[in-house]
């Protein structure tokens, strides 16, 4: 290879596995593949199981017929046997890289087989492909990078030796990095698991479902991203809302499970639960764990000042609290409780607007209100069943020895 | 440069993207730095705040006189400031690579100084260095890269425009490798803290404290440790065992903190804590919470057959359930209760020898008594306060501003 080959690279590498999020390094891996090579499209799959899945594709043809979201739709999931019946499927059976000048003109004893239904399928000729297995560092096939239809000014020409052994050395690269960031992810999903888990688990006692926590945090997140907040930051308040509560492990089931009105000194025992919840949260350095100390100690404050534990007032409420104070109360009115059905849209809503400038930010009530559409979808992925209602249910006829798998 | 040169940055990258440990990662940029230019010492030191911190260093010379392990006790922590008056500090502040072929002949108006106060101190007599800024993706500088004495032969010579070459385009891999392994680190220690935090606010109605839980889970990992359990494996039981009484959460305070003996109804009631813990973590595909679920279910069991819920015995209770057994036992009987004082250790291991065989797993409690040393010093680390006990006093006179923050 050249210097500038090697000096490239060094530079895709390191922008590689600066990369974290799996989606956004596929699609750079694709498309620095296809500069390499003058492909004119090209895919990755991975390895799942004893199948290769689909995960992106990029392709110079079909973004210029169709645009860039429309190519993406159309190819957006689908996932093939890892046999010799694809190429692809070939390459991840043998870990060996495919260089084909002509897919149509394979000798009739060829180990592998071109399958032309999709080309035929959306008016698409594939010629030259090259296709190459991407092996991590223990040497494991974790998936295949395709390229089809290198270049040359107007016409499709085969995949050089070069564009071969450049495209070999750079897919190491990426498989370690996608490796890595499977790892984040697989991290980041433990945690968020552990969150939900061990949330719902603080709402046993309470009449509360697993199924309000999620919605409660999906709301937040839709406000979060309706006011222009990064993904990240949206995200981050999506990992924080589920522990909004979990100062009600400081209340006494006397309090926490009364039946009627609670008198005014039993009130001032359940308003503690915002208290003790940032206690229980806080001295720790993790930005989700300062998130949702924030949340647990602001989301029962109110935009006119009547609010608890401090009765702050209007801006001085941290953001994450007034979110929160609208979407806990939406849920609470639009979705069923032991003791009441769910209320019909409109008389939540008009239950909302009285609260307009008082319990509630009428800046971030219109933006919820305007996206009822949305908070809707929201509500329907979620729902209680009646099972839900009665956690002890769910354990009368479990088998034990499948927990212990 | 070479394209051999290019090709070992190749395969350093790689293999540098693929070690997610911070301090092995460092370990490693260091050794191939050392390779890479013949230096015959080397430190790397990472920023932190305004501070330089020493986080390894490498040094045949050293390493032939006192070996690995002291060496790196002697050389273990220090840090200084970013500032002009240390080489490392001045390239830090300048982001300036500084190839020094002898710190005994700088100028008299040099912009920086070299300080031999450590060579004097240990008998090393430092000639050439050099040292790189480590900048990460953004151009920030994260660290700084320090080699020592390049070698021919017997001979110590000046470091190369290629040395400088090659480790400058090494130091920008590395790098972003420091910046991904820290932010696993930082993920990690985000996911143990909610483990930590919402697993202690679980035990608020219980009699139980936050160190109780921390206790429990570092004697765990200390018998898997002793019983030859991976690094990997004895973290992960580490992180499982804080959740091992989430199921407490659905006892009703009536039978959780009623004073005197359980009836026999609620003693039923009681034990079903278990079974909610592993309902309560049931589902999801995260490691970690699918070993609490089996340290959740089966921590009661005994080995010979009378625990609770199924009265599994001897091997068919999981390993981990026989483990935390014996260490949740040991911690009531070591530890100050509400109700009672520690027991001194001959009396606490008595009363776990009087139970070998019939409560305990009798291998792995040799396993644990044989690490008493261990355990208290583990004990030592982590004991209670009287506030610990009343878990409302913290509560009292809490500045709500503060927790705002």
């Amino acid at each position: 290879m050249l210097t500038q080959d090697f000096e490239k690279l060094l530079d895709i590498g390191i922008a590689l596995s600066g990369v974290r999020e799996l989606d956004e390094l596929l699609d750079k891996i694709l498309c620095e593949a296809q500069l390499l090579t003058n492909a004119d499209s090209g895919s990755i799959y991975l390895v799942n199981g004893d199948k290769l899945v689909f995960k992106t594709s990029r392709s110079n043809t079909y973004f210029k017929r169709w645009g860039e979201a429309k190519t993406r739709e159309i190819f957006r999931s689908f996932e093939m046997p890892i046999t010799k019946d694809s190429i692809a499927g070939y390459v991840a059976l043998t870990a060996k890289a495919l260089n084909i000048p002509d897919v149509g003109n394979l000798p009739s004893d060829s180990e592998f087989h071109y399958n032309s239904a999709i080309d035929k399928k959306y008016g698409y000729e594939t010629v030259s492909m090259l296709v190459l297995p991407m092996l991590n560092r223990d040497r494991k096939i974790i998936g295949v990078l395709q390229l089809i239809n290198s270049t040359s000014g107007d016409s499709v020409v085969p995949f050089t030796e070069a564009h071969q052994k450049i495209t070999s050395s750079f897919s190491s690269q990426a498989a370690v990095s996608i490796q890595n960031a499977e790892l984040t992810d697989d991290l980041k999903n433990a945690h968020l698991d552990t969150i939900f888990k061990l949330s719902a688990a603080a709402e046993f006692r309470d009449k509360e479902t697993a199924n309000h926590i999620k919605r409660v945090s999906h709301y937040a997140k839709l406000i979060a991203q309706k006011l222009g907040y990064s993904k990240e930051e949206a995200e981050l308040l999506f990992w924080a809302v589920p522990m909004h509560d979990i100062g009600k492990l400081g209340i006494p089931d006397s309090i926490l499970q009364k039946p009627g009105i609670l008198t005014p000194e039993e009130r001032k025992v359940m308003e503690q639960h915002c208290v003790i919840g940032a206690v229980v949260l806080k001295d720790s350095d993790a930005e989700v764990l300062k998130k949702s100390r924030i949340v647990a100690l602001t989301h029962h404050e109110k935009f006119d000042g009547t609010g608890y534990p401090q009765g702050l007032k209007s801006k001085a409420i941290p953001i994450e609290g007034r979110i929160v104070a609208i979407v806990d109360v939406f849920d609470a009115l639009s979705s069923k409780r032991c003791y009441k059905e769910p209320f019909p849209e409109e008389k939540v809503i008009s239950i909302l607007e009285e609260s307009r400038g008082k319990h509630f930010d009428p800046d971030i009530l219109d933006v919820f209100l305007m996206n009822m559409n949305e908070a809707n979808k929201i509500r329907g992925s979620h729902q209680d069943t009646d099972a839900d209602f009665d956690k002890y249910i769910g354990l009368k006829n479990i088998d034990l020895n499948e927990l212990l798998k």
